[in-house]
């Protein structure tokens, strides 16, 4: 059972951003072509690089009654406050039994997609500053103890991203947000050599690399007849595919201090991805070019966690996939959020977990993991 | 535990044709055109439709020691017999502890693809007809007790599909193999009505319906890097695909009787993706076309069966799942099978389990399954 005074923390919710975030920061030769937000009737979508970008609806749904979900855009005034506002967030995350909470970007995307898509990177680089300073500045600085910086890097040099990794967790940064899958936005892969700059720089800084469903942009559509639920019911495959991915992969040997954490993928797989692994790397490893220092279950033990908002099949399983490995989230404000019953939900799904495992998955795990107290 | 006088039937087994399979059978004015094998070198090459297809090397090494697995295709002389001759089948399944066998094609592939690709889909038919008439008077008729008749279709029509479900079934097929995602084949996904003439074959007939990983020839392979034992690691992803976007899909609503059977996928994972469908269903179903007669889980239990061939968390999970809806395979002569071992291994997995839900999944889900003794 969870007891009553535990702090839980969330690795895992979404800043929707204010019109005035890049325009409040950036220098003045860049503002004018830097994401702005133009009003569509009430509906704020942003500018950016010649494109277009209109706001999903189900990213802004927290407390919204289901039945009424719908995948148009919705207006500033039509959302909580709490999406955009850090003291109402504050004052959400309280209504919702949350202490702290890390955070990810909406208008960058998961992993800051949209600023490796723009054209000029120079530009990018100092709108993935701009993001940063924001979240440090503006958005954690309203509460430093109970919101966690979270950084973008530019995701188009690996030696732009470390620079960014050290400035930041300088500065207080205890993650960053990167892609699941490089090469699906054409970057080099995770079994390149290219990314051991910013993966040293994660190293020697102690800041952890969270990897979100949906950061490749390349959710999993089994066809053009496949709608949006079975889509979102598919993206923890992503997760499956990373966490596989990285295993087999050199990384974790040559990056023995790494730490990821796998956001929204869910937890109750692991156990059966973990052991299927191992039965490929048994037999399979031989004739091929994988990672042969340790087994795949002992990388994922050594360097990776995972993460859950309502999962009683990975609560079940926890010994499997072991208790110190586990993260809440509570998604806030997307779609899948519990809000404002996180905490209820959390307590339930921990009801018959004793209560030193119910504290470690709850928060413990978290704080040891992000250096918060 | 697994009782000592326990059946065992593996539900997914693979025949590598021997080289007259179709020189047998075809007419006289198809037999030039129809596949037939070239060696080359002593590796035997079938040839169709003007294209060469040479064999994995994975997929005929039951016994082999696994530090000597090679991607290069083996010849006919270094494989086991049981490989291509039933009487070796027979003798090998009892050295494997195995009963009976329900076994899927190799040169057709799963589904039967090769014939969709070939240009002429009058020999396409024909040659479907002469591998069906090759199960059911060459390798099944060996033992019909122990070798059980599975049917392929040709994928390019559902009125040729169910014609020929019904001309197998009356001659004995139990099983047809169809493709885990016909639209990765150019073909209507499972959510248009395209299919039901053939799905109402499958009811009226009491034939299941076997989706085998791999069958839609699109494995996931996240990156150009990716090497085989991450790609195999990652094709049960696919049958996660298959089983959310059937019980999403209006199939089980228009189809209360039919069977499915999704062979290879493994079973670990079933309570994470049940429990996850439900919850997406519940919040996401009110804006989308998606089944609302009954929920995903609820047409897994009533319409779909999973299985396994080494999975200690799907049979700790077992109750989750349902005892009843787990099946066993052997996947004799492919690189995961056991033999000579599978039912040593089977037993080993089983020993924690009471002898009536061992039974169960060892033998008589199949036989009820499968109408079988």
């Amino acid at each position: 059972m969870l007891p009553a005074d535990t702090k839980v923390v969330s690795v895992d919710d979404h800043i929707i951003e204010h019109p005035n975030v890049w325009q409040d920061r950036l220098a003045a030769k860049w503002r004018e072509r830097g994401p702005l937000v133009r009003s569509e009737d009430g509906i704020p979508v942003w500018h950016y690089d010649g494109k277009r970008y209109p706001p999903l609806g189900l990213d802004a749904v927290a407390g919204d009654d289901p039945t009424e979900f719908k995948l148009d855009s919705k207006k500033f005034e039509a959302m909580r406050p709490g999406c955009y506002d850090p003291k109402h967030r504050l004052e959400d995350m309280d209504t919702d039994g949350i202490w702290a909470s890390l955070a990810f970007p909406q208008f960058p995307r998961f992993a800051g997609q949209t600023f490796l898509e723009g054209a000029d990177h120079e530009l990018g680089l100092a709108c993935v500053q701009a993001w940063n300073d924001f979240v440090l500045d503006e958005w954690c600085a309203t509460d430093p103890a109970r919101l966690i910086p979270l950084s973008i890097v530019p995701l188009w040099s690996a030696a732009l991203c470390a620079a960014e990794i050290e400035r930041t967790a300088a500065r207080g940064a205890r993650a960053i947000t990167f892609t699941e899958n490089p090469a699906a936005l054409g970057l080099p892969s995770f079994w390149s050599d290219a990314w051991d700059p910013m993966l040293s720089a994660l190293e020697e800084t102690d800041t952890a690399l969270c990897l979100h469903i949906g950061s490749s942009s390349r959710p999993i559509i089994p066809h053009a007849d496949a709608p949006t639920p079975l889509i979102i019911s598919l993206m923890s495959l992503l997760t499956m595919a990373t966490l596989s991915d990285l295993v087999m992969s050199p990384v974790f040997v040559k990056h023995p201090r790494l730490k990821v954490i796998l956001a929204e993928g869910g937890i109750g797989w692991v156990p059966y991805m973990l052991e299927r692994l191992e039965q490929v790397w048994e037999k399979h490893r031989h004739y091929a070019k994988v990672n042969v220092a340790k087994t795949p279950a002992q990388c994922f033990r050594d360097n990776m966690w995972v993460c859950f908002i309502r999962d009683e099949a990975g609560v079940a399983a926890r010994h499997e996939i072991g208790v110190d490995k586990i993260l809440f989230e509570a998604d806030y404000p997307h779609s899948d959020t519990m809000w404002p019953n996180s905490r209820v939900g959390l307590e339930r799904a921990l009801r018959d977990v004793p209560d030193d495992e119910a504290r470690l998955i709850a928060g413990d795990n978290a704080r040891r993991l992000l250096r918060i107290s």
